[in-house]
């Protein structure tokens, strides 16, 4: 008993995916001095999505000056790997907190994002994983689509850089000027949600009333996004109409998908395939997961049953480190997981335990060792 | 994995020693079906104490019909080992539960004790763990000596069984009358408080309160247990006014000591002697404790200390699943304990979660199984 991957998400509300994987790993090797501990924290696309990459892989994490979501400059960054793959948080560019207290939703857009994919090939990059996610934009990411050398003109034939609110200016796409770099590099795209890129539960219904958008504002993005999608199918013969996470990160998914030709993948997916979780499990005793809460909903397809299945497949035993575990998920046995451990030591509320979450995870990580080298 | 020792000790207020072992037990059996499974729910003496041996001994449990605190008729009982060993818990015949709606502090007395040990005597016992705890009577043990034939008498010759009220009409003890095979007995008396008999800290102050007492009458109980303190020092050269102990169960410690010449041990210590603990774990794989909250006055000699200290010396690892486990508890490491593992599978204040304690513990259970064979 002496390597161990932990590959746990973040207990929301409480730590992140990085600081669980610290404190377990503090706490491992507090009791098993010579013991291996990788550290995998689960990102979901989102903000903090390059890091846990940096912590997991030690890639390069490559700074470069990009447009902010209304153009103002701002430092970005990516990851970078020896062997030529990247990886970008399209927060890092157009994230929400860049815009703290000066959100524009009709205004904002995603040129810097489409700056930082550029860096990244100018880097050598043909493998870009793309973070979609906690961005404070509604332009189905046209404006990377801009920033990669795609017109869009007006009625007019003026050419100009749409943003949520100048969507149903589009009038005609003029593709001749794409970096043609991105036509030789794979992209996928990180998502956790399935939203389709417009209606009822489209990136603007459900996503831009927290981006600052008023229900006026809501309709006006929403018919954007539909005359986008009628643009992409007409110009690229690619439907987006319909596909799940074309409206993630403000419809992001949707240029994502049709203009990059991005798969979306889930984080977990993404993240267990880019650090070749197969391969790290060989030599592996134990593999720790974890999450928030575990419920019946958790075996639908989050971090935990990722985790579990992919180590079942290779007979290594899995421990999942909770912040709470209900009941009727006896489910998680069958799909790989050998035993759930929530972190509560007291009978306490969450509103005073979310307090001792640190102290809990950790006094909890070292019982289940100590337990497994008695 | 096969061979489990099961030896908790009460979740107060939500299960019973008996009941953990239960839960536990089944949640064993539905996983490993061909495990030997030992169940030893410790007693502390008071009510349930046979009925602990019972269990974990499989002994026969012996009715006899006694004298209730009062005087009036009850079925009290026994445990019987086959070489010869009886254990007796006193709340059988003087236990607070008999005086329900009816207490009497100052009238009630211990005299079915002394039958229950008659009885005891009758079938064979020579060695006899006598449970204090739980009485509704402070009357120093006088009326469980009076039944095994000491003789009490006034100041004007005349005999009579003392009350917790009647204490100080004491004037001498005849012993001459006592029954020759209490001299042929070993008694142990088990006692979970280390009170002595009068003061401030005795049984009359600390405990007659709650057998309905009213301050006069603790004034009255507490004159009476100083009295009889000096008749048995008087009549018998022994001291009890200092024994930590002599105030358990009104005073009952008094009388086992001076009289039955008793040794007051801790529930748990004289349950570990009495099912011989050493020989039990000779072949067992691992030990399950546990109790309502682990903290750092555990440490101090409870129940999870106690079997901890044991198996370590033995090298048989422990487990405690308890119902909260406080900070600064690491030194229990230290004393044998494996690991320790809280049954909180929600973060719950314990007014939630002491109704999912079942389920909580069976889950909790559950877990730790699934690790050990994984």
């Amino acid at each position: 008993m002496n390597k161990f991957l932990l590959v746990p998400d973040s207990f929301k509300g409480t730590l992140s995916a990085t600081e669980v994987c610290g404190i377990m790993r503090d706490t491992i090797l507090r009791l098993i001095p010579d013991a291996q501990v990788l550290s995998i924290p689960v990102a979901d696309g989102g903000e903090g999505t390059v890091d846990c990459f940096v912590e997991a892989l030690k890639c390069e994490k490559v700074f470069c000056s990009v447009s902010d979501p209304v153009g103002l400059p701002v430092e970005g960054f990516f990851g970078l790997l020896p062997d030529g793959r990247a990886i970008i948080e399209m927060a890092a560019a157009a994230g929400l907190p860049l815009m703290e207290g000066r959100l524009d939703p009709l205004g904002a857009g995603t040129y810097g994002v489409g700056q930082l994919i550029g860096a990244a090939l100018d880097r050598g990059a043909r493998s870009i994983l793309l973070g979609l996610g906690g961005s404070a934009t509604t332009d189905g990411g046209c404006g990377a689509a801009a920033a990669l050398g795609v017109r869009f003109l007006d009625e007019a034939g003026s050419a100009f850089i749409p943003t949520g609110g100048t969507l149903e200016r589009i009038s005609t796409m003029d593709m001749s000027g794409l970096d043609p770099r991105v036509g030789e590099t794979t992209f996928t795209a990180m998502c956790d949600i399935d939203n389709p890129l417009y209606g009822p539960r489209g990136a603007a219904h459900i996503f831009a009333p927290q981006k600052g958008a008023s229900p006026e504002q809501v309709d006006v993005l929403d018919k954007g996004l539909i005359h986008l999608s009628a643009i992409l199918a007409q110009t690229l013969g690619r439907d987006v109409s319909a596909l799940p996470g074309a409206g993630a990160a403000g419809g992001m998914g949707a240029c994502a998908s049709a203009i990059l030709g991005a798969q979306l993948r889930r984080g977990i997916d993404a993240v267990l395939d880019t650090v070749r979780f197969e391969n790290l499990l060989r030599d592996c005793d134990l593999v720790f997961t974890g999450e928030g809460k575990l419920d019946s909903q958790s075996l639908g397809g989050k971090v935990v049953l990722g985790v579990s299945l992919r180590a079942k497949a290779q007979g290594i035993p899995v421990v999942a480190v909770v912040g709470g575990a209900d009941e009727g998920i006896s489910g998680i046995y069958d799909c790989g997981i050998t035993a759930v451990f929530p972190i509560n030591r007291m009978p306490q509320d969450f509103s005073v335990s979310r307090y001792h979450s640190r102290e809990n995870l950790s006094a909890t990580t070292e019982d289940i060792i100590r337990l497994l080298r008695r």
